[in-house]
């Protein structure tokens, strides 16, 4: 099981549209998959389910499960000022350390507005993850100009690069 | 007005401590500061004052104005899964962008129990903030062991090169 | 005097077209600049001019010297796989230290052939500099696709976005 | 066939003698080893094989071939200005791109004099070895104040922690 994270809580935000398009991918690939969004999460959740609050939380416990179950993992992480946002961190920070993460597997997916595609984001991230002991896939591509290179209604990424660098990604997630 | 952000919610956290005793250091330099606790955040300010929200959570807009209205900024970063908290990454995605920021100046200061002091945390931080049209101070303590290297009680650093590099940050700071 | 580095010792290179380039929005704004470029480096300074040998290779030390004496620094910076050119921390590494870092101020700026304008390489730079003592500008353009951005031959940039963030930068650095 | 590569061109270096010992453990888990020492390289191969010289320097291409026949990589890292010797990006940028990295597989060691263990180095390895295609093991040890914690008359590391996490890396190399 492919645990899909939308990095953020911003409502009807391109980052969980990006989840749902991944997920086509992977099943393409019959990889099954599940798609966890921030913006589910319990609102006041830094302050009742982390440190001390550690497990407290019934509805976050919920996600922290699904997280601990699952063995490989896509983010799909767009870029709040130069990086990625707080909110994906606070959820790692409430995550079972290191069980959630040690030598399990995961792909990063940018994606910006501007040109950057999350460059930065993706790298920091990355150095977030191995810490954490989880591998993270060498390519990771950058969606950069997102809403220009997708099809929002249909929920289709239109720019053929784009496509193609996620179908490459998906089939290495799954062989990693 | 120089403000020091205490970058963590947790309770009773060595990081508001430190900020405490920067305020001294500050104080010793007459330099007037004020200390912002993330600990006192309205607890579902990820939810209540970002995005679209951004503006309407009254007991958050109190900090942004506070932010909005400094030009100098210390920031005391405890190192949580080898980066910076995610709390105080989500707080910077909810101030007003870019007048919270640009040309302002800030000193960043890690800390962590174990021996890396945060260094990738204000490697992080220094990528964001300069996205965001700040300005970091290139000395940057990191306060590795951080409890073995102060006097928890009485709220000061034990270790004299802790001491010295504050004292330095500081008087550089008060100067940039 | 703030002294221009060509990032790289490939003949012919657009870094160093951009440092003359960057020179003339500095002369506009009557601040003295000189140009080191990497391609004029004694070929074997990596051997004959570090470490041990620090401060033996006479043709080495010229360069030393001028780095030594300056207050304020641009470096011009070519993507090459993913960050700097490799020559360009080796001559960094060449350098005295900390004198020729310390408290000094610097403005770096990214080309690439691609979409990412050296963005993890200015984020790396500037870890460095900043371990080093040295202030890095905040403002750090990335000039992606730089190819179809300027004129090679009449050594001009043509995108006007690229135009402003450089002059920006330089009257910022001139001021810094 | 693993490839060691001591990290750089100083004489007598630490890299290197940790390359020896890093190649009895993998000597002790029936993994064959080669070692790449860079102090070795020809001095001027920075001018002589990079770009349009690229696959013209005899001697170079020795190397480059080695490299290009390795399937996995072990990166022994000393910190020189906050991140990694020059001298080692320099002969990244001279191998064959991409099939000298594309889908391998590599483990990065850190070493310091001082108390980081090369943390932001291996960091910015991590993105230019990913950048170029190579999967970086997320375990990367540390190898902080190296010089207290090794026998470097024996070749051996004394700090049972460092011994163990250089074990636990090796272990996962061979394995991944």
């Amino acid at each position: 099981m492919i645990t899909i994270i939308s990095g953020t809580n911003r409502s009807n935000a391109l980052s969980l549209k990006l989840s749902r398009i991944y997920q086509k991918f992977l099943n393409n690939l019959d990889a099954p998959s599940q798609i966890i969004d921030l913006s589910e999460l319990p609102p006041d959740f830094a302050f009742s389910a982390l440190y001390e609050q550690s497990g407290r939380n019934k509805l976050f416990n919920v996600f922290r499960q699904q997280m601990k179950d699952s063995d490989k993992f896509v983010y799909i992480v767009p870029e709040y000022n130069g990086s990625f946002p707080g909110i994906l961190k606070t959820f790692i920070d409430g995550l079972e350390f290191p069980v959630s993460f040690q030598n399990k597997k995961c792909a990063l997916v940018g994606l910006s507005a501007g040109v950057q595609g999350a460059g930065l984001a993706l790298s920091h991230l990355t150095d977030i993850f191995n810490y954490c002991g989880m591998h993270v896939l060498a390519l990771k591509p950058k969606l950069a100009q997102i809403e220009e290179n997708m099809d929002v209604e249909k929920e289709e990424i239109t720019n053929p690069l784009y496509k193609e660098l996620i179908e490459m990604q998906a089939r290495q997630l799954v062989a990693f």
